[in-house]
C-alpha cells in the first residue's frame, strides 16, 4: 500500500489504466474517481475500476492522498482551482499530462504550501480512449518522467517514484521545459505529421478514399493508428506545447526540403546514406526494449512464420 | 500447378517470401534464383528456397515460364537486356517493383513480341530484408496490382492472376500511371516522411540520441519501423516514382502549414475537426481488413489484457 486514497481525475484510457493496475498491484487502498458523463460513470462502476465515482472533482479530491488529474490538459487550471480548498495539508497533487512547462506554468501558483504538487507523464498509450480502454499492463516497462518543481519534499517525491514503479513503469526525472522539447521530437510532432498525411490522403480527388484505404498496408497504415488518437487531447497536447512542436516541425520542414531536392535532383548517393542511418536507429529502439524486432508492420493476425 | 519453371532474380524479402509460397502451395515445379553475392546464394540454399541458384540472370531466366525480377528497381533495365534473349517463347516477364510507370516505359521496348511482359506489385513488406527474412504467409490477404500493357495476352494475365491468387493475394488490374499516383499516398510520401523524422531526430543537439530511443514509444517508435526498410530498394522507388512523390509531398507541405498555423494562432476549433476526420479513415482500414482493431501500438510482448 503506497497511498491510503487516490483520486483519479476524468476517467478515459490512462486513469482506467492506472485504476487497474492499482488494484492488482494493490498500490491503494481506496480509489475513486471522477467524470462528467454519465455513461463513462457507469461504466468505470461496471467495470469495477474504482470505489466510487463522483460528478465533480471537489468531492472525489477530498480526503485523497493522492489526486491524480488525468483530463485533458485545458480542463487542468479550472479543475485545480475548484479542488485546491479541498485538498488534504500533505497530499500530493499531480497529473498525467503529454506536457509538462505549460502545466507547471499555470498549476503551481495555485497549489497551497502544505501540498506537494509534482507533474508526472506516463509515456504510454495507445490510439483507444475511454474507460473501457484501459488495461493493466500499459505502463509495464514504459518510461513516467516526473518534472517536480526545485524545492519539492524528497519523501513525497520517492513515494509517488515508488507509485508508479508498482504499476510497472520506469521512472525518470527531468526539467519541465526539456521534456517539452524530448516529447516534441519523440511524440508530438510526430503525431502532427501522421494526422497531416491522412488528411492528405483524405482530401485527394485523384485518388479515392477506398483506393488508400485498400492499399494502407504499405506504410500508410501506421500513419492511421496515429491518426486515430483521442482529439481532444491531441488538440490540447499541440496549443500548451506550441513553441517547441513549431520549433521541431521547422526543423522536419527543413530536411524534408533536402531529401526532396534530392530527389528532384537524382541525387541517389544522400538518399542510400540518409536511409543507412535513420535504419541504425530503429536497431537501437529495439536494443533499448521499447519495441519488439519482430518482422512485422504490426500485422498480428497473420504472423510471419520462421522459414523451415 | 501453375507454371513449371519459375525464374527469381533477386533473392530479398519479397523472392525469398515468393519461394517459400510457391512451395507451400505448389504454384511451380522448379523454382531457379539468381543473386550476385555468394552468401544470398548459400542462404538460400541452406533454408531450401529453391531448386538452384545461379550467378547470372540469363542462365537462371533460361527455359523459364515466369521470370520474375525482383531486384531492386535501378537493375531492372540491365537485367532485362541481358535476359532477353534466353527466353523461352511464350514466357512470362513480370517484376515486383513498387513503381509501376518507370519500368514500364523502360522494358516494354525491349521484350519482344513472343514474351508476355505483365508487370506486379505485391503490396507486402515488412522492414526486415535479405533472403532470411521471407515467410511463406507474407502475401495472405495483400493486395497485388497488376498494370498489363494495352494489347496483352489475356491468357497470360489470368494465369499471372492465379499465380498471385494461390500465394494468398488479392490482385486488382490498374492503368501504371494510376498506380504510382496512389502508391505514393499511401506508401512513398509515408516513407519519406517517416525517414524524414527520423533523421532530424537524429540531428538535434538538444536532444539527445538515447532520449529519442528511449522515449520512442510516444509515437516516434512507429516511424522507425518504416523507416528502418532497405536503403537501396527506396532509394530506387523515390528516383522512378519522382513526380508523383514529390507531387504528393507538395501536398503534404501545405497541409502541414495550415495545422502548424492553427497551432501558432491557436485555433483549437480547427484541429480537433481535423483530427475526427483522420480518425475515420483508421476506422475504413480496419473495416477493409488492412489492419486490426487491436490497441496496440505494435506492442507483441505486453498485450493487453481485457479489463475482468
Amino acid at each position: 500500500m503506497i497511498y491510503q486514497r487516490v483520486a483519479l481525475i476524468g476517467m478515459g484510457l490512462i486513469a482506467s489504466s492506472m485504476a487497474l493496475a492499482m488494484r492488482e498491484k494493490k498500490v491503494a487502498e481506496t480509489i475513486v474517481g471522477c467524470a462528467k458523463s454519465a455513461e463513462t460513470k457507469a461504466t468505470a462502476i461496471k467495470l469495477n475500476l474504482v470505489n466510487a465515482m463522483f460528478d465533480n472533482p471537489e468531492e472525489a479530491a477530498s480526503g485523497a492522498d493522492l489526486v491524480v488529474l488525468c483530463t485533458p490538459v485545458s480542463a487542468f487550471k479550472d479543475i485545480t482551482k475548484r479542488i485546491v480548498p479541498y485538498l488534504k495539508s500533505g497530499a500530493t497533487l499531480s497529473d498525467v499530462g503529454s506536457v509538462k512547462g505549460h502545466v507547471v506554468r499555470q498549476l503551481a501558483p495555485l497549489v497551497p504550501d502544505d501540498v506537494n504538487f509534482l507533474p508526472s507523464h506516463p509515456i504510454a498509450g495507445t490510439e483507444q480512449s475511454g474507460p473501457s480502454s484501459g488495461f493493466a499492463t500499459l505502463f509495464d516497462k514504459r518510461w513516467c518522467i516526473l518534472t517536480p518543481p526545485e524545492g519539492t519534499d524528497q519523501q513525497a517525491v520517492q513515494r509517488l517514484i515508488r507509485f508508479w514503479e508498482s504499476l510497472g513503469s520506469k521512472v525518470e526525472i527531468m526539467d519541465h521545459d526539456h521534456h517539452d522539447v524530448v516529447l516534441a521530437v519523440t511524440s508530438h510532432a510526430p503525431h502532427l505529421i501522421a494526422y497531416t498525411m491522412v488528411g492528405v490522403a483524405d482530401h485527394l480527388r485523384r485518388v479515392t478514399n477506398s483506393e488508400v484505404i485498400q492499399y494502407s498496408a504499405a506504410g500508410f497504415r501506421d500513419f492511421t493508428r496515429i491518426a486515430a488518437s483521442d482529439p481532444i487531447m491531441w488538440r490540447d497536447v499541440f496549443l500548451s506545447n506550441r513553441e517547441a512542436t513549431i520549433e521541431i516541425l521547422g526543423r522536419f520542414t527543413e530536411e524534408l526540403f533536402a531529401l526532396q531536392r534530392a530527389i528532384r535532383t537524382g541525387d541517389g548517393e544522400m538518399l542510400q546514406e540518409y536511409f543507412q542511418r535513420t535504419r541504425a536507429i530503429r536497431k537501437g529502439v529495439i536494443e533499448a526494449g521499447q519495441d519488439t524486432g519482430e518482422t512485422d508492420f504490426g500485422r498480428h493476425s497473420t504472423r510471419p512464420t520462421s522459414p523451415q
